[in-house]
């Protein structure tokens, strides 16, 4: 691959992130683009004025050898560090400990979730807030079409989809490429995540929680990861809560004070019924403030385990956690394997 | 039928007292053993010094023409009432208007749930506290051994099951009948049932709720049943909690605490999502007084529509809510149905 080489990637996810930095080195002209204002993804963190709250990615765990060397990167660079929470299984009855879990690291960005995403993004060309609402061939090249801007002044020879299967669907239709049944053959779900700030510790016996009954799926004290505290010294607890897809899906355009209320209140009685609460007053434990995010395109139902896919002859590639059997590691080794292609397919 | 005829009835449920009711009044001596001190089996009522709550079966339609005239006696006879309560249902995210309602009549026992069973009773000879633990063929009569007492002195030409399935087949064991294999067909569930004494009344919208979500499948305030608040005047507010079948299942051995702290706490989640209590304090509310019921068989995964069986060269019938599509009006049909069947056969 040479330096003329131009490419597009929609996405500056970690999928997008790893597959532009990988391309870079080889040699590759590479742009970014991101609807958002920062990068990161899914791998994400709200920040306000008092606390900050990763709602998307809870961690990351490295059970490849590349993405191992990569994470230990990270740490090199402090911008991850482990995670030892005291984790705890809610099967609707009792707190159970989570079993097989002594082979496990767990990972988290430091002191954000977003951490690792930005200081990939450090050495990479981001054009943030410009969402692609269309992707058109003129003379051999790609031009890129944001809604925000307008069609952008580069012109491409490969655009790469690094967004979710729907999301890249809707770019494809504009194409002739078959990725496009690719991403029709997933189905994304939603995620509501509920951020609370405490003014106090809750005193019960877990950081996190996967839980097996009811609306929510997951809770975890995010001021529990390390770095947290620091940047946070106001506010003692931050919790984070996650809802079922399944749930979230059933009530996706729903009101969201009520989405939030309810699962505030399903987080009450996971507290009410954990034994350390149940001594304390009969008393609901208010959050001093909250906020709450919806993720339309949280996971997959199944993901695809192709690692990454490349059209040749149209010069399309996509890839993400969704094509790789989801997670972080996925999303990084699926945008990794997508560059490697496009340097073997052109060098 | 003459009235040289003994029966022996086990089970003084709705099913039990209807036949013997009708075997009774056709010339038959019956006797009905009962294993609890009082009558009505699952329709039946907790008495506490301050409070009472109908922990069973929560009331009682006729769409039955038969079953509907014997309502009406009962109604004649100050045993029974309609009920009118606000009923909705909670999908785990709305409180609905329960629809397709306005043709439903629903009565309920006056001034308790019980009091129907003890009507039918007080014209029947039923020996309580006997737990029949086992039937015998004695030079061609029925011998009925009790746990409390063991063999009682009447000798009897048929044997009626007025129980759950699974009792009235560790009854069938010690005999030959074929009726067995009805019993081991059905498997029947659990259902635990909480009911709470509050000191002032619940401003919530609804007086009973069928629940979709969650591990409750009911609950009602049992206080906006006739005739209960005069029964208790200290106490404003009693309501009863139905755990779902699958939920007392996984739990049908566990701490009795346990299972209640959880009721109630799931309680208090659907009083917080309630437009009505949002409003109101951050507080939990806690009740005076509480007790927990486990009905160890509270209903069929599936029911049976065959009304009722007679095993005619034993001499042996069963009959139940079980037999005969569930209901307390399946019941009362099931146990008459069998009466009429002996009473045709022995005549």
């Amino acid at each position: 691959m040479t330096s003329s080489n131009s490419v597009a990637i929609i996405g500056a996810g970690i999928a997008g992130l790893s597959c532009a930095t990988a391309l870079q080195n080889a040699g590759a002209e590479v742009t970014l683009f991101e609807k958002s204002r920062g990068v990161s993804g899914r791998l994400s963190t709200r920040v306000t004025d008092y606390w900050q709250c990763d709602h998307g990615a809870q961690y990351f765990t490295a059970r490849d050898s590349l993405f191992h060397d990569e994470v230990q990167r990270w740490i090199d660079h402090a911008v991850a560090q482990e995670w030892q929470p005291l984790l705890k299984v809610f099967d609707g009855y009792t707190f159970l400990k989570k079993d097989n879990d002594s082979n496990t690291t767990r990972y988290v960005g430091y002191p954000k979730n977003n951490a690792p995403a930005k200081f990939l993004a450090k050495e990479l060309h981001v054009v943030s807030e410009t969402t692609v609402i269309g992707i058109h061939k003129q003379a051999g090249k790609w031009l890129i079409n944001g809604m925000e801007h307008g069609i952008y002044p580069g012109r491409f020879d490969d655009v790469i989809l690094a967004i979710p299967a729907p999301q890249a669907g809707t770019l494809l239709k504009n194409t002739t490429s078959d990725l496009l049944h690719i991403c029709n053959a997933v189905i994304m779900r939603p995620c509501f995540a509920l951020m609370l700030q405490y003014d106090y510790t809750i005193p019960c016996q877990f950081d996190g929680l996967f839980i097996q009954a009811g609306l929510l799926s997951w809770v975890a004290r995010d001021s529990a990861k390390p770095g947290r505290k620091v940047a946070s010294s106001r506010s003692s607890d931050v919790w984070v809560l996650h809802a079922t897809a399944e749930w979230s899906a059933l009530h996706v355009n729903d009101d969201r004070e009520r989405i939030a209320q309810i699962m505030l209140s399903e987080f009450n009685h996971l507290l009410m019924v954990d034994a350390s609460i149940q001594a304390s007053a009969h008393a609901l434990i208010a959050p001093k403030s909250q906020s709450l995010h919806r993720w339309l395109y949280a996971d997959a139902e199944k993901y695809l385990t192709d690692i990454c896919h490349y059209d040749t002859s149209q010069r399309i590639g996509i890839c993400g956690d969704w094509t790789n059997g989801g997670k972080v590691q996925g999303a990084w080794l699926s945008g990794l394997h997508l560059a490697k292609q496009l340097i073997t397919e052109h060098k």
